[in-house]
């Protein structure tokens, strides 16, 4: 897929076929998110892919609006080192950028699941105490009539408000 | 460009050529920027993007390692509503890494660039109290030798090391 297209029409959708996303599609997303930049090249993210059942029903607990998440067949959960500074979120969220592009170029539906209760996830998956769980992505192949990109296109404000030209007004 | 050859070939450089980005260029890059998700897509992230020779020497003070940006042809800044929330720098790194992302198929180079003094930015670009200002990212073509990827590839962490499976150790 073009680079272009997939930044422009990757929607967050929430909804996947009850099938696993094969091993090879994975590892390539993945590999894509690896490759994301940080800050002074620390590479403080780390990821954990839940594929488990188990492991996802006990996720569900991870997050106020995460009561579904065990449906989805592949979960990320985006980890970033606890002094990472102040940038930490921007990169994680630059490495799940990433990784959510990549998956739908690779025909995969992707979700950023907010963590509201970061010690669950830390116990769920015995993350060690000087890592904080950042982020959940879920993953997986859409369902038919939310297959990307047109049917599900979310609204976005138009190009002259998004962006100003050499001040806030301008 | 295809698009997981963008991501994974992506590297951050700050040396551009004395030449500025073509206007439809960079309107291509500000629309895949603006097409990013965010949470509960409430769009709080605007972008300021910054030409003017004068302005750009200005933002040298909003932060401690940021000499260097007034030789970038285009500064965008990222800037985010105050009241967006605990996941409002994550969406800043979506929508910066799109920007990122496009411009590196586009042929630009950029470099993501820490903001530590807000109220400068403020200042400088008359962003309202209730917006932050949260990360600039420049842009302009590579200076030959930097041009992506081979060249100029910062080392990532091997696979193995950076996702593991069903647990933090797994």
């Amino acid at each position: 897929m073009d680079a272009l297209d997939a930044l422009r029409n990757k929607r967050d959708t929430r909804t996947y076929l009850d099938e696993p996303v094969d091993d090879a599609v994975l590892a390539r997303v993945l590999d894509a998110a690896r490759m994301a930049g940080s800050a002074k090249n620390v590479q403080p993210v780390r990821l954990v892919v839940v594929t488990e059942q188990g492991t996802k029903e006990a996720l569900k607990a991870s997050g106020d609006f995460a009561t579904w998440i065990d449906q989805a067949p592949v979960l990320v959960v985006v980890t970033v080192r606890g002094d990472a500074g102040p940038r930490a979120m921007f990169d994680v969220g630059r490495h799940a950028q990433n990784l959510m592009i990549a998956g739908f170029a690779e025909g995969l539906s992707s979700c950023p699941v907010t963590i509201h209760h970061p010690d669950v996830v830390r116990e769920v998956l015995a993350i060690p105490g000087d890592i904080d769980p950042a982020m959940i992505v879920s993953l997986g192949v859409p369902q038919p009539g939310e297959k990307p990109p047109a049917a599900i296109a979310s609204p976005r404000v138009p190009l002259s408000e998004y962006a100003a030209r050499d001040s806030w007004s301008g």
